[in-house]
C-alpha cells in the first residue's frame, strides 16, 4: 500500500503518525533535530531554512501548549506563521474543513499543523491538498501526536543511545492516549528489545499484547529493572468516570512515586508529555527529581519540530 | 464633496468602499496586483515593502477567514501585523471605538483593517485618524467590502480582460449583502455594459435598478448568454426567517445547478466570495467544477490586498 | 533583604515593582526610554536589539489594550512574540503558573511578560526562573503595574522637566488601583516634593499618608496650585457597589472638569492611564482638551516598554 507520509522518492512529505515510517526516516528526523539542538542556545535564534514560507497552526481543538511549539519552532525556521482556531469562526459558519484548508492552500500556505479531536483529521488533509503542500499532525483524537513520540525517542536516545539494549515502561492510560500508541511504534521500530506497559485492565485497549509489548497491571513488577520510565497523563475526564475509582486510589496504585522508581534501574529516566497531574499520575518529588527528564523533553521538542518542518519543507526539492 | 478616500493630490488614503472611487483609481490597484501575483509563488514570498510598519486588524466582529487574508498579506509585504479581536477587550470596559483608535494611533501604527458590524466604522475611523495614518475597510456592516469587490474585478479581468464585452449575473441575497453593492459599483465604473442580479424579491434592495442593474426572479431567465456568475452566500440566519421557505426550497429556485448553469455561455464563470453553503446557493458540482474560479479568487485576494496596502502606504510620499 | 530585581552586579534584571528600585535605576530607563522614542517616528520602526529572542505575554488575565504596547515593542525591538492567554488553555488541564513557565523556558523563551489578577504572581515566576530568563509585570492584582508608573514619570520629565519642584495630585480610586501605588513610590524616588491623593474616604486605602501623600477629600482644595493632574480609572464593577452612590453622582465630586481644572495651575498637564470612563471620571472636553496628555502618555509607553526590555535583555552580559 501506498504510504501517504512520502513521496515517490521515499522522501517525508507530511507527518501524520509514526507508524509505517521506516527506521531510515525517525533516525533522519532524530540525526537533523541534533543539529538544530544549537540554533536554540545562540545568541539569535533563528535560522533562515523557512523564511518566506507560510505555516498556518490550524487548531480544531485549542491547545495553547502545543500550538506555541510549533509557533516557536516555526519562528525560529524564520517562517511566516499564522495561528487559526477554526472551532471559533469559520466552522460555525458551516465551512468544512476541506474548504477551509483549500481557501489557505489558495493563498498559497506551505504548511498545515493540524490538531483536531477526531482521528484522521490530519489524514484527511494530506489526501486533500497540492503536491507542494506538508501536513503536520499535530494530534488527531486518540490517534496519534508523531512529534510528541519523536521528541521522546529523542529524549531517550540522547540519555541511553544504545537503543538496543533498553527496557522501557510506558505507565497509564494507554486506552485513551494519542502518545502511547506513537512511541510504542517508534520503540519498536528503533530496535528497542523490552517495550512494557503498566495499566490497569481498564485503561488498556484489547489485544495490547499485539502491538508487541509486555503487559503489566502491577507497578511494581512492572517497573522491576527498567532503564525508561515513561508516564502518560490521565485526562481528568477519567478521573471520577466508570474507568476508575478515584485520583487518590489511581495515584497509589500506579502513580509513580520515589519508593516505586527505586524498582527502576539506578540511573533509569523518567519522561513526561506533559502537562502533568501532580499527586495523581505522578508526584511532585520525582517530576521535579535527579531522574526527571521532563523539562528536557520540553526543549528536544523544539528541535524535532524545527527538524520535522524543514525537512518537509526540504522534500519539493526532489 | 470632499472624497475622503483619496488625498489632496487625488491619491488613494483610505479603502472605504468602491462607491465613490474613479475608474483610474481602481485600474491602478488591479495593475499594481497584477505585479504582487508574482510574490505569493516564489520561494521566499516577502517583498520588504511595509517593513517596519506596523499594521492592526482591529476585528470589532469576529472574521477569522477575512482577518487571515490580510495578515498573510500585511506579512508577505514585510509589515508588523497585530491581531485585536476588541469585542471582547477594551470595549466591554467601556472604551470608545474612537479611543481605541487614537491609542493605537499614539503607538505609531500605520493602518488599521477595520472590521465591524455597523455600517459606517471604517469610515467613522477614517475621518478621525491623523493625516499619516490609512484604513481599509474590510467589511462594515451590510454596507461595504471593497477589498472582496476588487478581488472579484481582478478575476473576471483575468478571465475576460475585454470588461466592455461582458454580461454579468450576481445572484441571491442582494438585500442583506456587503458585497453585492460594492461588485455592482465595480462593474458599473470598469464599463460592464450588461449587469443583472437575480433573486426573489424580498432578498432584493427596493430600487435596485437605480444602481443600473437589470433585475431578474427566474434564474434560468436570468442566467441566459451570462459570461460571469457570481453567486452571493446566503446568510444562515435568513434560511429559516419569514424572507425564505426553506434553504431546500432556494436552493431549487436560486441554487447554482450544472444544469442551470447550461444556460449561460459554455465559458462563462463562477464565482464565490465564500465562505460557500454547498447545497444551499450552490451545488458542489459547480462549485468545485471546470468553470469554477472560485479558489483563484481567494488567491488573487492576497495580491489585491497587498496592492491596496502598498499604494495607501505610498500615498504619504505626495 | 535582597532586592529580586537586580542581579548581584545591580543591574536590572526583572522589572516587577517600581518599589525597591532605586533612582538609578529609574533615570537609567528614562534615560534609554529617551532613546527610543525616535525609532517609532521612523520610516523603518525597528531596531535588532533583540533579534532572535522570544518574548511571551502571558495573559493569565486577558488586556488587549496592555498585551498590544508589549507586543508593538518587543516587535520594534526585532523580537519573536509569542501571546498566551492562559486562562483558557493549559490552567484548566490543572497545570500549575509554575510549569507553564518552566516549559516555555525549556523551550528557550527569554523574556516573560506577566498579566495576572493575583498579587505578587510575577514576582513568584521571578524566583522561579533561570538566571538568564527576565520577567516584566504587566500588572498584578491590584499590586503594581511598573511599566505604567514609568512611562507616567517619562511624561512628567518630558513635560515637567524639573521633578524637584512639582505638585503632583492623584486622584480617585486609589484603593483598587494597581497604577496609584506605582505612581507613589516613582514620584516620590525622583524627587517631586509634594504627592497628593484625592479621592472618597471610600477609596482610600487605611494609612494611605504613610506613603508619604497628603490626603485631600475635596477635589477643589486639593486641585489647588497642582502642575500634574493625575487622574485613575474608576473600576465599573466599583460604580454601582456599596462603595459609591452612582457614576453621576462621582461625576459630580471627583469628576474632572474644565471648571475644576482651572484651580490647577494655568499650564498644568492632566494624564489618564486609560481606558478613560469619559462622563464618569473624567470630562471629555478635558480628556481632548489642550492640557490633556493622555495620548502622549501612550506614545510614550511604547519608548519606554522597549527600554525595560533591552536593558533587561542586556544585563545577561554582566
Amino acid at each position: 500500500m501506498h504510504n501517504p507520509q512520502l513521496n515517490k522518492d521515499g522522501k517525508l512529505k507530511h507527518l501524520l503518525s509514526i507508524e509505517g515510517l521506516p527506521r531510515a526516516i525517525l533516525n533522519q528526523i532524530l540525526d537533523t533535530a541534533e543539529s538544530f539542538t544549537g540554533v536554540s542556545e545562540r545568541e539569535v535564534k533563528k535560522v533562515p531554512l523557512l523564511r518566506g514560507k507560510t505555516v498556518c497552526n490550524i487548531f480544531f481543538e485549542n491547545s495553547t501548549r502545543t500550538r506555541t511549539t510549533f509557533e516557536i519552532a516555526a519562528k525560529r525556521l524564520s517562517a511566516d506563521v499564522l495561528n487559526l482556531n477554526v472551532s471559533t469562526s469559520s466552522q460555525s459558519k458551516g465551512e468544512t474543513i476541506l474548504d477551509t484548508v483549500d481557501n489557505l492552500t489558495a493563498m498559497h500556505a506551505d504548511m498545515f499543523v493540524v490538531r483536531h479531536s477526531q482521528s484522521g483529521a490530519a489524514h484527511l488533509i494530506a489526501r486533500h491538498v497540492a503536491p507542494h503542500v506538508h501536513v503536520v499532525n499535530a494530534g488527531d483524537g486518540r490517534h496519534a501526536h508523531p512529534t510528541q513520540g519523536l521528541l521522546d525517542m529523542f529524549t531517550i536516545r540522547r540519555y541511553k543511545p544504545d537503543m538496543h539494549n533498553l527496557r522501557v515502561a510506558i505507565i497509564g492510560d494507554v486506552l485513551h492516549s494519542r502518545v502511547a500508541r506513537s512511541e510504542i511504534h517508534a520503540l519498536t521500530t528503533l530496535g528497542v528489545p523490552e517495550v512494557r506497559v503498566i495499566a490497569p485492565k481498564t485503561l488498556l485497549p484489547q489485544d495490547v499484547e499485539k502491538l508487541g509489548v509486555q503487559v503489566y497491571h502491577d507497578m511494581r513488577a512492572g517497573l522491576k529493572d527498567v532503564d525508561v520510565v515513561m508516564m502518560l497523563r490521565l485526562q481528568n475526564e477519567r478521573m471520577s468516570g466508570s474507568l476508575l475509582p478515584s485520583a487518590q486510589e489511581y495515584f497509589k496504585c500506579f502513580g509513580l512515586t520515589q519508593e516505586k522508581l527505586a524498582l527502576a534501574k539506578p540511573d533509569a529516566i523518567v519522561m513526561h508529555p506533559g502537562p502533568m497531574n501532580r499527586g495523581v499520575e505522578i508526584d511532585s518529588a520525582v517530576a521535579d527529581g535527579m531522574q526527571s527528564v521532563i523539562l528536557p523533553q520540553v526543549t528536544y521538542g523544539i528541535a524535532v519540530r524545527m527538524a520535522v518542518m524543514s525537512i518537509l519543507a526540504g522534500s519539493n526539492d526532489a
